[in-house]
């Protein structure tokens, strides 16, 4: 899940799909060069990846097709992209896309265990200095991926937060890219069971290998002050 | 028309689609950044640029909307660029793509002006060059974009003629790049009522304000004798 982290039971649900004759598609933006994907060994017959979640350029993605699968397409035009894409390719950022999946296969293991050890311990360093914050999400390791954090904070708005975080240098999510703007509190976290005043009350960070303990430190400390700031002014 | 150079009468075109109610829309893409567009006195509704014909990074475009025009969209999702076009942007490609246009609308009558030049010479050069050439398109400059000559050459194949081009460093096309791949002659000159032999047999060579004299020289040079070869390979 791109907001909370959240690995899904990728094979299981596929195999479910499977039975009952239906192909399946997974959206994994979030995990591509986070964690190892093997697409026979989980049945997946389509899926989405984006690069700027690897450090490829920005705006480009891909969509994996299995051999055999016949997709109806949205745009007519063009033969690009044997028909399915028409238009112009943006050559530059898909041989960047290729490069950065290149590199992020190549030491997948090292970077995911050093994101996992940046991310305990930015979410070790807010809870401790911040009363009242909680980690969203699942505890085990295994069914999360390594660099998402999503927290609640008592008694502060999370775009309240986000604008003060950034005006710190600190960029962080609130809901997804995919639904900015919109004020209504985030889906995933509204389907997880949380009160919408408390689902309006998160954030999420995201950490990368390109993140260092010094940024992890710094960010804690600045959501410490600006947490305890928006808390002061609301109490007066 | 962007095989053969042709300005259609947008302004007189968009007029009787008004007259009927229809809503206009115009392929720029060969004409934005080559000649002066005014969208509200040609009563242009929707316009499509893109981004490569004007040096802007490749694989980036924009559709013009005239205000108050509400299009169905074709994909949903995100609500990026207010839902349009759903996923994450290529801001660097948009940037550049903002950048590209601005400085071609800097200097557009210079440009235009340097690159009709170019045109009219390696036009002059090569029918003077190569026997049994033909320019296709309008004989009027005013109808004709400045910088895209189509010519047909008696007794040769275009997809020959493109390939050894390309190899001596002369990029040509033959057809459009949304066809290319296919073996069919060019559905624009098909309906300009020119055979299908003699319309297999037409390459065309686009201009921009960074070719030079010396280009253009080389170019006409290199055709003639390519051709010179192609049909000697032929005779024997």
């Amino acid at each position: 899940n791109n907001e909370v982290g959240t690995l899904q039971p990728i094979k299981e649900i596929a195999a479910v799909a499977h039975e009952k004759g239906i192909l399946f598609h997974t959206d994994a933006v979030q995990a591509v060069g986070s964690i190892e994907i093997d697409v026979a060994d989980m049945g997946i017959d389509m899926l989405s990846l984006s690069g700027h979640k690897l450090h490829a350029p920005k705006g480009v993605g891909a969509l994996y097709l299995r051999k055999g699968i016949n997709i109806k397409r949205l745009m007519y035009g063009g033969s690009q992209e044997r028909g399915q894409r028409p238009g112009t390719e943006n050559l530059a950022s898909i041989v960047g896309l290729g490069a950065a999946v290149e590199k992020a296969a190549c030491s997948l293991e090292e970077r995911t265990g050093k994101i996992r050890n940046l991310r305990q311990r930015l979410e070790a360093e807010i809870l401790c200095r911040v009363p009242g914050s909680y980690r969203n999400g699942p505890d085990d390791e295994t069914e999360r991926l390594p660099g998402i954090l999503n927290i609640s904070f008592d008694g502060v708005s999370g775009e309240s937060l986000l604008l003060c975080l950034d005006m710190r240098g600190v960029a962080v999510s609130s809901g997804s890219a995919c639904t900015a703007g919109s004020l209504e509190p985030s889906h995933v976290l509204m389907a997880m069971g949380m009160e919408e005043k408390k689902a309006q009350a998160s954030i999420r960070y995201s950490l990368s290998d390109q993140n260092t303990l010094k940024d992890v430190e710094m960010a804690a400390e600045i959501t410490a002050d600006v947490v305890e700031r928006l808390r002061a002014a609301i109490d007066q």
